[in-house]
């Protein structure tokens, strides 16, 4: 590929993610039994990356600070036998309410997208 | 829907638009047989708006022009009998091929969130 069109997909797969990562923490969280910490978010989504889509762990923590700070996400930190302290996430009823506008959001934007590239017009 | 909510849904939607206008520019330019000025692009998306998404113009106008700095966009200046001169827009040979790797990561990214969001996990 040339320099061009490989710093543009370098681009485009960061703009994508900006969004569609944070969802997809959403997501996780909303479907887990007990509250997280990264390394285990991190786990859940590799199970799922037959589909060809990596999500760097590093990717991962700046995402879920901004969700706390927008109070989709609380958090609480417990010691570790094996290691630093771990802070563990959970959804919060916002989170909740969001996860579905989001949701939303993301299924109409996908419709249009695939219309556009389909190629009607 | 709390403020809360409708703030982090703006904020997604703002995300996630950041990419995916930037595909459905490229795409729509790469379909069409002539050059096109911003009002008929809009138009043509304008017809696929029975998806429920809505681009406004303005949110346009700085997505040709960031396609058009990073090389995939070509452009040029006309004269227009009823107003202001019209700047029209032709694909170049590095957007044609940099549209291809886009929908490929546009097609993974969308199958990773589909595999999370019905949950698998």
């Amino acid at each position: 590929m040339s320099e061009v069109a490989d710093s543009a997909v370098r681009k485009f797969q960061k703009e994508l993610n900006a969004g569609t990562v944070a969802l997809v923490l959403l997501s996780v969280l909303r479907r887990s039994k007990e509250p997280l910490y990264g390394y285990q978010i991190a786990k859940r989504l590799e199970e799922t990356e037959s589909s060809g889509m990596a999500i760097k762990q590093g990717t991962l923590y700046p995402v879920l600070r901004s969700l706390e700070a927008q109070g989709l996400l609380s958090s609480r930190v417990e010691p570790s036998v094996s290691g630093p302290p771990r802070k563990y996430y959970s959804i919060t009823g916002d989170g909740i309410e969001v996860l579905g506008a989001w949701t939303e959001v993301w299924r109409k934007t996908r419709a249009f997208v695939e219309t556009t590239l389909e190629g009607g017009r």
